[in-house]
């Protein structure tokens, strides 16, 4: 795990219109890339969540100005509310994210419009993992990326919502540590590094809605969910 | 914000005593680099918390059998408890973070030892970053990392706990997106993010304890303090 990591910004993607092929976007981008940043076997591709739910249609009509109808919309996307303040509700949505206002977003969608999370961030991850192996012929592994606040610390970073072929969480119970001592509590969430990685290239007004990430170890590839691996069960949290 | 930015790992630091200098240690891992990856102006050094504790003599005797001995520990360390289970305690420490048993670390330092985050860790960052201002002549910003669990997300990720030269959030508020409006809740905690990107070259077993990042804009350099700036007011925070 000695060898440097790269993170590509893939610009060139343009405006995804609602129902557009996510596929074929994300695929005018990665060929108006240099020869050598042109994406290969091994690479990780991060997509933030807005192209995705653009292309797969998830897009409200929402006055931007009405609380009620926004809080309405919020209600309809969640299973709980964790917290409530003003016009900023804590929930945890459908798929069991906990975020604010369920992930809908009001930013860099049409007027009146708004986006809300893909149904199912995995299915969306294989379906471009899939098409880009027949179109690219390369095997990659694919996130969808989110931005969420914390707990605790001001600012937001960037999540991972969905994934295909990355194992989400390293698990390294077991190994020992330099001084051959087994190692504690060392289960790594890679994918949610991974993205926050990625947005380092992408910000959030730039246009950038997808990063290549170069040089991960192969042992970081493989099968899993980001819902079914990352989500914490409700009844193990101490904070729900 | 266009270009792309490589993570590199700094290998061969060797085991950090207790009271060694930190700065040497850094220098021998960043002279072992081929040239072309030497630490350059601009580039941002991410410094796991352990080699910092070590260097700083935070380091304290513990039976690591001792659950007793350990909550002590983790009790003079800590302003409140949020949360406590078995032998989980989920605490505030002195400086403000909310971490698993106060950021006592017992993995990766001498049996019988345990090692306790640096007092000031914001300091730590700005002696390590005018040290090496001093001996290569370069102006680079240096983060102090550390590995925290979070709310709601299984796994662990690097976060920042000290930071020198680097802003810690960067202030998106009143700039637009790619639609012309005002972004909204875009204050983004770029530390946490260089971080948990820094962590994937670093790996928890490896003996990396150091990564450069090359590439960051300009404007994400200047002043700012970790403690002060990501450590939510706890009256602010709904989840404490």
């Amino acid at each position: 795990m000695h060898n440097a990591i790269t993170l590509i910004p893939v610009a060139g993607i343009g405006e995804v219109g609602v129902g557009d092929s996510l596929h074929d976007a994300v695929l005018t981008g990665l060929q108006a890339l240099p020869e050598d940043q042109r994406l290969r076997d091994g690479d990780v591709l991060v997509v933030t969540q807005k192209i995705v739910s653009k292309a797969e249609g998830r897009i409200v009509a929402i006055d931007h100005h009405d609380p009620k109808a926004k809080k309405a919309l919020v209600l309809s996307l969640s299973r709980r509310i964790l917290r409530e303040r003003g016009e900023l509700l804590i929930v945890e949505t459908e798929h069991g994210f906990v975020c604010a206002n369920a992930g809908v977003d009001l930013s860099n969608v049409d007027e009146g419009t708004a986006a809300l999370l893909p149904k199912d961030p995995d299915k969306s991850a294989w379906r471009l993992k899939n098409g880009l192996a027949r179109s690219c012929g390369v095997n990659v592994g694919v996130l969808i990326s989110d931005t969420f606040g914390r707990a605790w610390r001001n600012g937001v970073c960037d999540v991972a919502i969905g994934g295909a072929g990355i194992k989400p969480i390293l698990d390294l119970r077991g190994t020992t540590d330099a001084n051959g001592r087994t190692l504690e509590a060392t289960e790594v969430c890679i994918v949610d590094e991974l993205c926050a990685a990625a947005e380092l290239v992408m910000g959030k007004a730039t246009g950038v809605p997808v990063a290549i990430i170069r040089g991960c170890p192969s042992s970081w590839f493989g099968d899993g969910s980001v819902v079914g691996d990352v989500v914490r069960a409700p009844e193990g949290d101490l904070f729900r």
